[in-house]
């Protein structure tokens, strides 16, 4: 079991190629005993996005804060908190903070492989 | 792909035995193509709760909004927005609603039943 403020919890730089201004925390992970999913919080300041890429594991996100463009498949689809958004594996997508303040996001992913 | 605000997502109300006053969105779901967890979002109101149950499979919530005391195999843990809980399966657990507000929370299941 883990209860913990969200603010509490690490908050390291994403370095990925591709990322401008984005900020990670591992909320729910494999060290906390997660078997099949895990929670991430993404913070994304003015002017920052996360990489445009692709990848198999799908995507389900929570947008919490701010506003932003999702890109997908070549067409932005604007958003803003309380948004929810899925993003199925092997489709390429890029979410960018369009607003003036900080873009926060949930977004989920499998952590088993098949 | 599903991009859409959530307060426009389909709310009904939890009919399960043990649950007062819950109300339910499913924000991400098999309907939607997601193969291996679901978004759902939870809405307690003021005196409500989830029922205090037992099942195989693990939770991870966010809190969104409100107050309340989480029920975890006899102990009781405070939390409020923007806390995240992780429930490991097979654990008895319950959410109350101890504010005088809407309590709103997000709570990702698995699909994959092994």
């Amino acid at each position: 079991m883990k209860i913990e403020k969200s603010g509490n919890i690490r908050k390291s730089p994403v370095e990925t190629e591709g990322a401008k201004d984005v900020a990670i925390r591992w909320l729910i992970s494999k060290e906390d005993g997660a078997e099949n999913f895990a929670m991430r919080m993404f913070e994304v300041q003015p002017g920052g996005h996360t990489p445009l890429h692709t990848h198999p594991q799908e995507h389900e996100v929570f947008v919490l804060e701010g506003q932003g463009t999702f890109v997908y498949e070549g067409e932005e689809h604007p958003f803003e908190s309380e948004f929810v958004i899925f993003v199925p594996g092997n489709k390429e997508h890029q979410f960018k903070n369009t607003g003036d303040g900080l873009l926060r996001m949930l977004c989920i992913i499998p952590l088993r492989v098949e």
